[in-house]
């Protein structure tokens, strides 16, 4: 759901008529999963992918057709066959995709508004779309809303809670996704050295933090791609942060006791990833006989042989995105 | 050695009076290693990192103080004590660095020039630097040239084959460098779900080349980062294109036909990593019985759980990343 942000902010940052297409069901496999989804502004501009370049034209030509006719409808591409060279072009994909398309209505719209409210305070949100007719549903943690009168509330939560999201039900014609906020990367030192990680991260999808008690390093011209800048001494700013459970922290300060400041602080909140960069012996004293929680990586970064901040900050993203996809069962 | 090429690149772009500093050796452990290097230009640009922030701006006054009195001095930076403020700021590093500063003459910015004619044509180079002199020599496969009458070059060459580069040599004052070419990903598929791959592999240090036989794909709007683009069939392509043998190939067209086409072509060159976007039943089609070499990766990626074209682009350059690692023993 990487590009779901990027989509979502496209989508509010004006009034421009707008319309989603999601992938709600591959049968055998194709490039991208259900869930997927690629958003189409009237003035021509396209957010994100359905697959390798095949199908994104002609969703665009169909719904061009349909104009302001269009509500909800399912559209199905075959590309199993290897000798169709109109859709597969010789993919050999083997699999059917079956793309549902939305005009965002106005109320639609301020209903993102309040997901996105949602999600940047670090809570998931359901998705429930009707295919076909013009009712959805958003679920939080503390109740829903939407436009869906009598919404069957019970089997929504039923499937919800015992299958693998995201689940489109044919006989229902329904379709449930869950919306997970945009995984943060709070990064402790604006060295030169991190510039290529928060890069490389906020590229990848993530809502990049990073914080540094200089002021000279913490800039936005050495970090065009943050989200935020901290300035402020590890103390202060600890105190004052709040932590998600998704979030991913890589301490990187090269100041040994600020990097043991920060360690022993972050053993004690709930997130999903400590990276700490640093030799073993150096990671050994600075835990001064500590036990490690096991969500602790020092050295940081995939085993690939990374050398250089560039090929550092790879290994990195890959052993966070690994972490991350390995207890993103639920 | 990921920064050199820049650096190279920043050296050679105008004639601007230039010194490079160079790790010539480390003891105990530090955050990059022997053979890293930065580049200080007159008018104040700095390319490249010798450490996490901690030894640049003493560099940079010494080698001011020194002004065109520096040829080539070195310089130690004992960053062990934890409670020394001056360098180590607590860094922790237990490391005590050997950096080298020399100053670029005209006349070396000339065989600088060569260097990177060499690189450009797949051969690596090995520099090798008498410190504390102004002697110089650039070693390649058809001979050699700098500034060093009576280089003694049997002695060099015995190093060169069997000891671990870069290697320093106290007792002769020597210190020996290989400098590889640029490694290349060559990007078959100029697809949209290519572009964070190529802009990636790019900043980290590769150098892109793209190809697709679509010039609406093939563009530089697409892929800013891409050092050549060549739109063309993939027979065309191939028949023309010079694979050397540090290369990694993704092949990622979307089309069944080309992907067959560039694989079963690429499987006769000698390449260190060839990638197949798709799933294992299509790729087992594709071959269709034929048994692939053992530097053929397909699904493509390290297996992180990536999803979408973001995600992917990380898995897979880790891949080649650890691959080329894995075989760059020499």
């Amino acid at each position: 759901m990487g590009n779901f942000h990027t989509m979502l902010d496209a989508l509010l940052e004006d009034q421009e008529e707008a319309v989603l297409a999601t992938i709600v069901q591959v049968e055998g496999s194709a490039y991208r999963k259900a869930g997927a989804s690629m958003l189409f502004k009237k003035k021509g501009r396209r957010i994100g992918l359905l697959s390798g370049g095949c199908v994104e034209e002609d969703v665009f030509q169909r719904i061009s057709a349909l104009g302001d006719q269009l509500t909800s409808t399912l559209i199905p591409y075959d590309m199993r066959s290897e000798d169709d060279l109109s859709w597969g072009m010789g993919a050999g994909c083997n699999g059917i995709i079956h793309v549902h398309a939305e005009r965002i209505t106005q109320e639609k719209r301020r209903h993102y508004e309040k997901v996105r409210d949602c999600l940047h305070s670090g809570k998931a949100v359901t998705s429930v779309i009707k295919i076909e007719s013009s009712h959805y549903l958003f679920l939080t943690e503390n109740g829903h809303f939407g436009n869906w009168p009598d919404a069957p509330l019970q089997d929504i939560q039923r499937t919800v809670s015992t299958l693998h999201l995201p689940h489109f039900d044919q006989t229902t014609n329904m379709f449930i996704q869950r919306i997970e906020p945009k995984p943060r990367l709070i990064l402790f030192g604006a060295g030169p050295d991190n510039v290529p990680l928060a890069n490389l991260a906020a590229d990848t999808g993530f809502s990049v933090i990073v914080t540094d008690w200089r002021p000279a390093y913490c800039t936005s011209s050495l970090f065009p791609k943050a989200d935020q800048l901290i300035t402020a001494f590890p103390e202060q700013m600890l105190s004052e942060f709040q932590f998600f459970p998704h979030d991913a922290a890589v301490v990187a300060t090269h100041h040994y006791q600020h990097d043991q400041t920060i360690i022993n602080f972050l053993f004690s909140q709930n997130l999903h990833y400590i990276g700490l960069l640093g030799s073993a012996n150096r990671t050994k004293r600075l835990l001064s006989g500590k036990h490690p929680p096991s969500h602790f990586y020092s050295p940081v970064g995939l085993k690939i042989g990374a050398e250089g901040p560039e090929e550092i900050a790879v290994s990195v993203v890959a052993e966070i995105i690994q972490t991350r996809k390995r207890v993103a069962v639920v």
